[in-house]
């Protein structure tokens, strides 16, 4: 007899039934370490589908209470642990009731589902569950880059482009503007969850089963939002467009993240010098002790780098024709894990690390023009002063910041006799702008006043993006608790029928 | 004199104003060739700005009027040609009005705007246009699936998982698998678009000017749906997340364009032959003339392996501190454009390719059944009609399976006496099926029948999910129409406006 | 005192020496798991070092003898655990030692290099182990594939071009050619070897130090076969072209690996079933009991896909200025480890998996000729005996499978009359050749005995390749071994030279 | 009859033959423009071919002289252009001989050949080019790095690791490094190299011909080192590792150049400003006449990440079953071309910039001190001058930093007393070093010249090592020029072997 004793239940694949031999055990070490993350989901969905086969008829309700009063007792004993322990990974479920309550009973509760939707469900809540600590960190530090804003209207350093100074911003410009980046992030992660939060339930492998069941019930069950339509497009194996949404929405937030990360190890340089870093985030050498070393940011940075490297092996991993690559997508869906947990992490760094920030302000503000950061604002007063054509003036300082590098001087350093040099020498006309226009248009403060424009970096403006930003904030906070309450529901959803059964 | 004859105007950065040296012409030729795309955007913002600049007195109306005239004349020689031949690139504007006007004219229009929002308002033009002409592919191509869909519910094919047949499915169920996976693509990309379509106008180069341009205006006149509300985010030098986001939907459509090409490759394999391909999209071989090559979909494939490229190349070239990477950016813009270009091309292929497949109706339903995939209903009827487990019956037929492999047996062999057979060496017991029940749970026509659930193959249920894809696609064909209508518009309000100035 | 108690000591990075606070305790689980790897290559240079340092009297006799003894002592309890439970990663030697001989002793051994050099010989020397055990699976699985050969020089399969039958070959030529680019392998993986087997030690942090120790000596006892020339050059937080060669040269073998997993697979399926895979690479379905999944060779592509995540990963965070990504790299080296193993498991897999391949020969030979694929030798047939061109004769036969298509006949049809008739449409002249001779032109077994051309698939020819790549492979062996002995040497040397200390 | 007009041959896939429509214009059009750059590949190889046919008696003297006469009118009149104008691509020169000599004569040069080994030969061929372009690169950067570090022994800046000032070097010691790095460089490129250039030439596709060619000749007419030994292995569609070692080894050297550019520009920031960069590498602002950006080293960085992208499109075009990806591979090698000859540009790039790059020598040396980077050697003097072990040593010297660093004090600031201090809050016991040995200790200069150790930046061992590495740059040198003298001797044959036949 080929029927296995129950008590000792191995699964459906062993030798003798389709296959002659038994499997290598390294290939079932594989399957049961990657989907030993998937057991909480699988559990769920094992109770969601039997609840949902009594309440059809499709299963004996006295049968369904058995097998809902074991699994919950499977619950008290630790899901992870004791399904690991009796094997099967996705089958697990199905081992534990076998031994527990005989082929008879446990046998009978996989129908109408296959591997297919089991590993789909699992995939999309593990999936969920990412993308919905992601949001909630976003939503952290999007505050966090809101409030400090707000401290840091007249905070003013250098912008930068091609690693040289541009023009002078505020800190609560520059944040600001992360803050309004993140909030695309908010959109496209929340994108990206709302087509996976759709049920595969009861889609079996592709084409459903002849066994009618209400898919619409699981999909409740378990929270989902929607049903997917066609039972091909709901099993990952077919169409993994969502396979590889997820892993780039991560990748290109953590793109931001790590030039953040950039950013601070920069500023913390004995060269920038605009921060100084809190220790918990730095270690030090084990020969060079005057070391600090800016470590948490650099975590953040390689962890984007495995972000780009888990987008492409998902690409490569997936490609083939529909229905040839299942395992291998195992190879980037355990990266993917990770990934979006360390996406998590350095969210929370960030929360933590920027407000503890030590900010050099005065070092910023004087590096905001010594490097002539400020001259665009010299040619500005040529032409509102001097009605010279805005090309013309910006020719004119040009030379004159070459005249000034050639001879050593700062911009302190200018005079209406200089800047009446370099205009002679463009077109043979003095600038004729006095010593107290110079000195006002390269100051960086009244650089940055003047900017009121809207998007512009002036203090009250700052302050309007921030109460701006701030109303969208709430408004995705929204979003994530009424997702928090919707998944609750269906939690207790789940758990009243069950007690409805097993009464 | 440094200044320039207007009639050789060469641009702003010249030897001997702030630099001593020319720069090499290697750099200039890559700069032109590869802002030669953008020509046409940077030509429609600097009649755009230029009209503000009026509207908001930041320009005399005459020089306004002037400028605009001229731009006017240069549209009738051709934006593309003129601009490339005069130089400049970004800034080629400029080059010819001082070249027509001299520098007292054309040196006045550049005020309260930088390379930055220049390159910025070009790009995300430029990344618009390609995206609407992707969404457009988009629905074509899902409605083609749909209208083929209904001339194929009762078109049987085996499903494949792991490369080996799994159970059989319908061509409609398939190509509706493919239109649920497209109306997420167009999600994707929608969405992309509205985060791109976005007015960086007037924020300089990342802080704006004190030159009070009214960006409002300037965002209406290019037809962009919103204003950037930060100028440091809305340069693209700052936060580069959109310039991932184009490429990742990209690629992931491209994937599943990719996985449909390599499909029907297969399917026109001696070994499959479920279909013929025209013979428009293959060549032959030199000397194996039997050679029917099906180069078309190969195509596809390669495309998408350009698409990942280009992604993998963008995140890379976009690593680095805040505004570092400015240049860098244009080795993977070149490849985006070429890119989406070929996307566009793709899915037109595919709306030309699809209803034009031979398809071998006959051949593909023999095999949906031939090596077993009914086998799944054969275990099915064990349950409902000797009301075995699940696992028990599936065990059964295992057996059977592996009975009739080693006697050279097919599905057409079995006969009562076979499957008890299988179910003595499970469980001693005898299965006790009559023939007339084990022929209907293998037939495939029987098996697609059953499967009348929600997202099933069944036709009825094929037809349902036609037509609410079809709802969906008429949904998202008025999205696209009411942006080409917002586009239309702001376009006759620009040269409204013109008009209004040079009358 | 800030000093710490010996018995407790934590390391260098405490609060209140350099820096005022204790890192993140996250940060330093971080460290910890990611050095545990290198563990073992840590402490065979905390030996060396303490040897050199003795022998250069830059230690005292017997404080080097103490420490020697000590560390004898930690081999005895179990490097990896003692050194992960007294923490430190790279450092635990030092934590080890002054725990047990205090500072006096435990502080004195660090002198002279750095976490530089420590990172760089254990991350070298990991990489040495890795690429030999893929050298060694290279050789094995070169031999599998010759010897296989010799078996199989008359097993006539198609060849495949675009997935189209292009013309016969045999499974001999076959797994030669797969033998050919394995040889290439092990060069490509040879040199990347010679290039990290070269000594960092030394080399401290770029400079290395002002205590003049003996690198050539530590390089000795350690089994480099060269020291790095330049100190800077030695460290791999500088010149990281290794750390990207390593992953580099096992993506590209790991693309032909899954590329040969791809083909197993395809030959298992239905369609090809050209072969039938041993089950315990296979496994089956839940639902679907006639399943027979070959995901073993699935597993090889899952694999090759994170090969090249890897190498993307790697690539882009080391991106930066010199010196600046550090920690970065650990998440593309953690990775690096896996892939390196999973390479040398799949190595294996196919020296199983191949001899145990169940080859259906006779349908294999009967694709080589059914769809055409000897089609060219018909060609040849008309140039050689009717003395047409080339092209003349190949449109011929091209209209030939036209009409035989257009007509439902098989090449077994074909007869003169009816390559006349293609002739005729042609060019208006019949080609006149007898059945015999087009019934020899499309046999596929004078097809392959009559391409005995260098490099051709006739039987003799494939013998004669067989010896060859043997006496390659023979060649590389002997590489190998020499590695082999050459790091026992090394070993034997150490411990003698610790022998010698501590007597 | 279908038989062609031979004055407009368009070539053997004609409607009517094969099958039975055209072939889509844009698909004939890809076709046309990827092969172009391989045109005069092709070309040499339809001489070599007839030679070797008319020497092995395969083809008639006289029908072989015709031909090779005509391929010589071809030349006179432009090989690309009108091998482009007659079209087919890699069967150009059918279609050239045929319009010119009709089917009769120029129908029979392409007998036993094909597609497979005429793009095989040409990928080859053009590899071979871009590669030997790389190597002389490598060489002239490598000979320029060594003469400059001659020059610059003595210009001592800072070493940097995580961004932070580590220990002191010379930028003579840096640059050897990097000549250390492009030596591996060098034979990893050359490695490709010897792998790329054997000849498929006769492989036609993957099995040879029945009519028995010298492949060993043809191989020495074109200048390929070696044949492949077997067939299938020679086809590039089956094999594909050499296609991916060109792109991987050119993005491993490219990630060198992207860092070193990397570099340049951080040295060109107002905050480092230890380099100024030759104006010609630099462009402006239009609106910040300030900036100075450095472009040049920023478009390296840029063609690094399409060589990073290159590499990732070629592992994914390629991903198939065995002949399956054949189309796909153009879109990674187009992309190929360009890359390598980019790689070519920027190595010169760097040949004439590093000698025209102002080197702040004075600020360089400054900083080198001013951030405790030579702190070690204070901490060394501890124990060389008493005997304190390193690691009580480096603590206190941490301890002293730390103090420094809160009362705001430089390293020149550093007294006995304060040592004394710090060490007593270590370990209750003062330092007791003097004023001398602390300023001796501190001394950038000092530190350089004590490093005297091999690998180390002492200038005598800086001058060892460029010696040593200019002897293995001439070494490499040698090579490449025996390379060209073979390729050179090869031309020479084959011209001569055509001139023998048409003579």
């Amino acid at each position: 007899m080929l029927k296995q004793t129950s008590s000792e239940y191995r699964g459906y694949r062993t030798a003798g039934i389709r296959l002659r031999d038994e499997m290598l055990p390294q290939l079932g070490q594989l399957y049961g370490s990657r989907t030993r993350a998937m057991l909480p989901a699988v559990h769920a969905f094992d109770k969601a589908h039997t609840v949902m086969l009594v309440e059809e008829g499709l299963l004996p309700r006295d049968v369904g209470a058995a097998i809902l009063r074991q699994l919950r007792a499977l619950e008290s004993e630790g899901v992870v642990e004791v399904r690991a322990k009796v094997g099967g990974g996705l089958h697990s479920g199905e081992h534990y009731l076998i031994r527990k309550l005989g082929e008879d009973i446990g046998g009978r509760f996989h129908i109408a589902r296959s591997s297919g939707d089991l590993s789909s469900v699992a995939i999309n809540t593990l999936q969920r569950e990412k993308l919905l600590a992601v949001l909630r960190g976003l939503n952290r530090m999007r505050r966090t880059l809101i409030d400090l804003s707000r401290l840091h209207t007249d905070t003013i350093l250098p912008g930068y482009s091609f690693g040289q100074h541009a023009q002078p911003m505020t800190l609560a410009h520059l944040w600001l503007s992360w803050a309004a980046s993140l909030a695309r992030d908010f959109e496209r992660v929340h994108g990206a969850y709302g087509r996976i939060n759709t049920s595969p339930a009861g889609a079996a492998i592709m084409v459903g089963s002849n066994f009618l069941v209400n898919r619409t019930r699981t999909a409740e069950l378990l929270g989902f939002d929607a049903v997917h339509e066609n039972c091909a497009d709901a099993i990952l194996e077919l169409n993994a467009d969502d396979s590889l949404e997820v892993p780039s929405v991560i990748a290109v937030l953590y793109h931001s993240l790590a030039k953040w990360g950039d950013d601070i190890i920069q500023w913390s340089t004995s060269e920038y010098h605009f921060v100084d870093v809190p220790d918990r985030y730095c270690n030090t050498s084990s020969i060079m002790m005057q070391k600090k070393n800016v470590i948490g940011p650099a975590e953040v940075k390689g962890a984007s780098a495995e972000a780009l490297g888990c987008f492409v092996s998902a690409y490569h991993a997936l490609k083939g024709t529909t229905g040839l690559p299942i395992t291998e997508r195992y190879y980037a869906l355990e990266t993917l894990w990770r990934v979006a947990d360390n996406c998590v992490r350095d969210l929370g760094w960030f929360c933590d690390l920027l407000p503890a920030l030590i900010i050099r302000k005065e070092h910023m503000r004087e590096q905001a023009w010594l490097h002539w950061a400020t001259g665009t604002d010299l040619a500005g007063a040529l032409v509102s002063k001097r009605n010279l054509p805005w090309r013309t003036a910006h020719q004119i300082v040009g030379i004159l910041v070459r005249l000034c590098e050639e001879r050593g001087l700062t911009p302190a350093d200018v005079t209406p006799a200089l800047l009446d040099e370099a205009s002679m020498l463009y077109h043979e006309q003095p600038a004729s702008l006095s010593q107290a226009d110079i000195r006002e248009a390269l100051d960086p403060g009244a650089f940055i006043a003047a900017r009121t424009l809207r998007g512009g970096p002036a203090p009250a403006e700052s302050m309007r993006q921030a109460d701006l930003f701030l109303q969208r904030t709430l408004d995705d906070e929204k979003i994530v608790a009424d997702i928090d309450g919707r998944l609750a529901e269906s939690a207790r959803t789940l758990e009243a029928a069950i007690d409805a059964i097993i009464a």
